[in-house]
């Protein structure tokens, strides 16, 4: 249902300086997004790895107290699991390892097309919690703050913690918010019956990856947990569900467009309405993917066959859907309010 | 370091009525402990399971929509892991059912040691979220009501729920306060600097099973998540560690008896002492076990080699540790506060 800008890619590794000489950025993809001032901001999530000329040897970059440390496993070492291109897994001991590491980025745009992405880092690992780094921030204005949710990635598991800011210069931590194994947290940008909200993604050992709904009094507690949306047999969601960008309100209720995946890790977008005043509660939702992988820059890639949303900007109307492609690229996706809202009342 | 009590174990299946006349109590376990009134009271869990005459069948019993449904695999089929005597799982869907199933009992004593075993459930399954049974309950008392909270068993993980009770009669429900996967939850029987504290452990997939500080407003959100004690490369708690009952407060600070296993999930119980102002922050930890597996009870049975705490009485100066056994009795350790506490600073 989705409209693909005739611009996209809109962002890609190349328009991306690495953070080191010594690295090469590989991905510049899973944004979130907002409106600041008269420009619209993305804060990228750009994934590197060291440059290497040896393909036999996969490097596996991470900090220990700070310090960079690569570990090298060979392509072929019997004792690693090494398909997946993110990442490898000790068959025996379980330690797996990313083979890239990702630190959020500043992108500026005044027409939501064009975009200059800052040379420095905005937020990167600091904490034995982020080792491994940090990515899919997630951005939600509240009042006059803009917070930013994001994965923290260790050997601790995969976390989400907060941070904010209200200028986008100055950033105050707030620490873990949901422990591991958690993530795809998107954070609603207003108070529902005097608390905050969320949903979340929890990763149990055992248990189906479904969407999760949480409130808050303080943006840093969180409980009175209940799924909302569950991964089931339909194909295209048959392995995980979680949320993309921060649920939008409209006159329908709380407006959704969140990820699904299936056994092959194909990644669509989903969307659903929630009840206005309690949004633990379902109103809407369409049993087929808004949007699927189509296009080459889609379909092929990093880790191909992958749409992703972290980040949507309402803009007169239509919705801006920056979307990840492939673990690559940064790509735009509109579709207008009032369409997607009576397609979902439809369905 | 703690003396086994010559009447052990004081519980044991045979004691205990099964819930339905087809059923066999298998584990009286993993109790909850607290002083009511006169009496100490025990929250035991109960596993229980279909009788059956045929060995080559694995019964698999759970609840759908309230109704009990018990699955059959055979012990050779290839397509099961069935190995664990506690579960079975699918090896191509990572489907995990249990061979028993789980509620609490209440069991009353006026002397500490003997006990007697309420005919009722206490605390059963009652909703989608336990449909595999609910284990494990651990009770502390925060002014006159007896909070228990307890695990939530289902294909949607592992979760910890919280239950309320000022008579042991009725009961109120409040809900999931750790989403899958996390068990072994321990609160505090006070606040600290204004806040309720707990221990839990988070069950990442691809990170270490640590004991992780968390506190609340209201015992429902929880955040400001830490971890205080990580499994570790000492060999008795290189698996995993987790807390056993909830701390008591003492002069050097609150004391926790914790539980760690190994690789080959041998289940030892460990002593720390954390800060009286700061329970995130460790003041002294022993890093041998104070009790490990030795006599029959411990060595033998269900799933052998474990001692396990969910509840500690203090009585006139002497810790009376209540413990599981090898997944199938209820036993009872002794130590004097001081001595534990004056090992545990020397240490």
């Amino acid at each position: 249902m989705l409209k693909r800008h005739a611009a996209n890619p809109l962002i890609s590794p190349k328009h991306v300086q690495p953070s080191r000489p010594d690295w090469s950025v590989i991905g510049t993809f899973n944004a979130g997004a907002c409106t600041y001032n008269d420009e619209i901001l993305l804060l990228l999530r750009v994934a590197e790895k060291p440059l290497s000329t040896d393909e036999s040897i996969i490097l596996c970059p991470y900090f220990v107290d700070g310090e960079l440390v690569i570990d090298r496993v060979r392509r072929d070492d019997p004792d690693w699991l090494t398909d997946d291109p993110r990442l490898v897994q000790n068959k025996k001991t379980g330690l797996l390892r990313l083979t890239s590491i990702s630190h959020l980025r500043l992108a500026r745009s005044t027409d939501g097309i064009h975009f200059t992405v800052e040379a420095t880092l905005w937020l990167s690992a600091t904490d034995p919690f982020e080792a491994y780094g940090i990515e899919d921030g997630r951005i939600t204005r509240i009042g006059d703050t803009y917070y930013v949710n994001y994965t923290a990635v260790s050997t601790y598991g995969v976390a989400t913690s907060l941070v904010s800011t209200t200028d986008f210069v100055n950033i105050d931590r707030h620490g873990i918010i949901f422990p591991p194994s958690n993530r795809d947290v998107t954070i609603f940008p207003q108070q529902v019956n005097g608390k905050y909200v969320c949903y979340h993604r929890p990763m149990p050992q055992f248990g189906g990856l479904h969407m999760w709904y949480a409130d808050s009094p303080d943006l840093k507690h969180w409980g009175n947990h209940k799924p909302i949306v569950t991964s089931s047999h339909v194909d295209w969601m048959s392995a995980r569900v979680g949320g993309g960008a921060p649920p939008i309100l409209t006159d329908a209720g709380w407006l959704s467009i969140y990820h699904a995946a299936d056994t092959e890790d194909r990644y669509c977008l989903g969307a659903f309405i929630a009840d206005k005043d309690d949004p633990s509660k379902l109103v809407a939702i369409d049993s087929e993917p808004i949007f699927i992988p189509e296009a080459s820059y889609e379909t092929e890639g990093f880790f191909s066959q992958v749409v992703f949303t972290c980040g949507v900007v309402e803009r007169e109307g239509e919705l801006l859907v920056y979307y990840g492609t492939s673990d690559e690229h940064t790509a735009l996706a509109t579709i207008g309010v009032d369409e997607l809202v009576s397609h979902l009342m439809k369905s």
